[in-house]
């Protein structure tokens, strides 16, 4: 078993949600329009990037609703699973601000664009304040339309407010994980605890756990069992995401990642890879990496030297397994969830697309 | 009628809130503490600083759902009402972010608290980015926890639905007005529709229309023709708050207001005081006022200066009696609204206070 048929999934998703997520900002980007021409070009530069993701969010939103639909039909989850879409591209907004990243996505990060559209628009504020203030503005619109979506679906209304309460719930603490990160982020002598408990809230929880367990939400799930199944499943799926989103960040490509490779390693990021590295790099190898992270001024040559210390200490090959262990332990899971062959073969797909994708 | 009947309505409706509202935050804190150190400090700063607003908002809220209520109980709306505080709260600490305020009802802004204190932690990002990014996070999660109090409240999941659109379709709205305000302040040659456009959408509107439209619809308003009324109401309201807001920016006391006085004259905004001054300044008046509107570093003479301006010029006393006549026109639409005779003196003494109001 390979990625392939989860990729194929992801492809099949994109293709049925693409004109569905052009339609919905049609409406809103002349709405913003109305109200003036910055809101409008906001919108339409968060409708751009927004388009260009993964979309792995909203498809797994749509599986965990086919694993658990009985006999409903699956119409209304498409358009409803694009809230996670809309969320998504508005946390990434914060993000890059955030990290001060200048590309995402293959983009101008929206604070940045926007910087130098308050150049040209001589705006009173300093251009660097302006970009982010209205960046922020048009993150929050992006929450604002992923409850647009869920609220106005087709589901029942006490669906709706039982997917609602999930959404929050997982909100508060992906915001909660997201401080925890900007303030532990090149702080000394972090715990293992510390390190694994942010990236699992502010990144790997909300990356899979919370559309599954919408998805699950809204096709009227009860079986508290297989809930909790779902959510071990989701779990290993979201380590495994994680772990190679760390593997990537350093060995990744620069035109698959759609942003520079090694700005975990510029930022000061505390990775998967830093944590085992520093476990078991040999005291030159910790000087230099101590030296190096969270550097701005890191060079190619740096980065790949880093690449190298990685390969050398073992801290490389170790997270690699500690990914694939992950796929393991999530594919145990597969049968207590269904016994449907095609959604077997595809909760097990997806698991391994994990760690095989390249961006 | 003077403003005190509904200065005793929102003193009745802040003693019977308070317990909810600390309440609500004394989980919400330790959760956020079991997550990190700043979580937990972001999220206790959170509680502390909404605290001591005017709870304006949430009153209004509960008023427009006493007017249309019938025969329901009123219990579940107070609680619920805290939405809008919540709400508030998250958006001040934005606004702050983007005006770079140092002060908001007497404390610290968040985001220059937790400046000084990503300083003490010796962070890896700039201290100012840290306070930025910590204080952008705790913005949301006021956000989530609105949006957590009416998907939790005792309402039915048809009245929370209804409820939630109207809330999304302003907030949208609000934080587009949010951005064109970044976008003009400063600029040249704004129309007046522009401006009051601006205010009207990004603080009007959601200060007197949102809430009273939630708390008509959770009541469960069914009469097009009163929600037209409320409507109306409720525009004369937010201009008359909003024409008393400018005109207690230059003309409040420090001490009331928990701000510096002069300040939106310091950040350029553009408030009806100074539109209407720009359009009935002698030459002279309109130099110095082009000198210091956007200036950071005008002083209290320079205020104290302006002041004197916008009095010889008529500016103030144009402004002042378009407050007032607002809160006239709102006066003629009282009957239309209810015949209980408490309510519509408290209708009327709400708006007779945005023009008394100090603070």
């Amino acid at each position: 078993m390979n990625g392939s048929i989860a990729k194929a999934y992801l492809k099949n998703y994109i293709i049925s949600t693409d004109t569905l997520y052009l339609d919905f900002f049609k409406d809103k980007v002349k709405e913003a329009y109305e109200l003036g021409a910055i809101p409008g070009e906001l919108t339409e530069s968060f409708c751009e990037m927004g388009r260009v993701g993964k979309r792995f969010r909203g498809a797994l939103m749509v599986l965990a609703f086919e694993l658990f639909r009985n006999d409903k039909d699956s119409s209304d989850i498409i358009p409803t699973s694009l809230l996670m879409e809309l969320l998504h591209a508005g946390l990434l907004i914060q993000d890059d601000i955030m990290d001060n990243d200048p590309i995402r996505r293959g983009f101008q990060t929206l604070h940045t664009k926007f910087e130098q559209r308050g150049r040209e628009l001589e705006v009173k504020a300093s251009p660097k304040l302006f970009g982010t203030s209205v960046a922020m503005c048009i993150a929050d619109a992006g929450f604002y339309w992923s409850w647009e979506v869920l609220m106005k679906s087709s589901f029942s209304a006490e669906s709706k407010v039982a997917a609602a309460n999930i959404l929050n719930h997982y909100l508060v603490r992906l915001i909660h994980g997201q401080a925890l990160d900007v303030a532990i982020t090149g702080a000394k002598d972090l715990s293992e605890k510390d390190i694994l408990n942010v990236i699992w809230t502010k990144s790997g929880e909300y990356t899979t756990l919370l559309p599954m367990l919408l998805g699950a939400s809204l096709a009227g799930i009860t079986d508290e069992n297989k809930l909790a199944v779902i959510t071990e499943y989701a779990k290993c799926l979201g380590w495994a995401f994680q772990i190679q989103d760390d593997i990537l960040g350093m060995f990744g490509e620069q035109e698959e990642m759609g942003k520079p490779v090694g700005s975990d390693l510029r930022e000061g990021k505390n990775t998967l890879l830093i944590l085992h590295l520093s476990k078991r790099a040999t005291p030159e190898q910790l000087t230099f990496m101590k030296e190096k992270l969270g550097n701005p001024d890191i060079t190619q040559t740096d980065v790949e030297a880093m690449k190298q210390i990685l390969k050398d200490s073992g801290a490389y090959e170790y997270v690699l397994n500690l990914g694939w262990s992950y796929v393991e332990q999530g594919k145990t899971l597969i049968p207590k969830l269904t016994t449907d062959a095609r959604l077997q073969e595809l909760l097990e797909s997806f698991l391994v697309l994990m760690m095989e994708r390249t961006k």
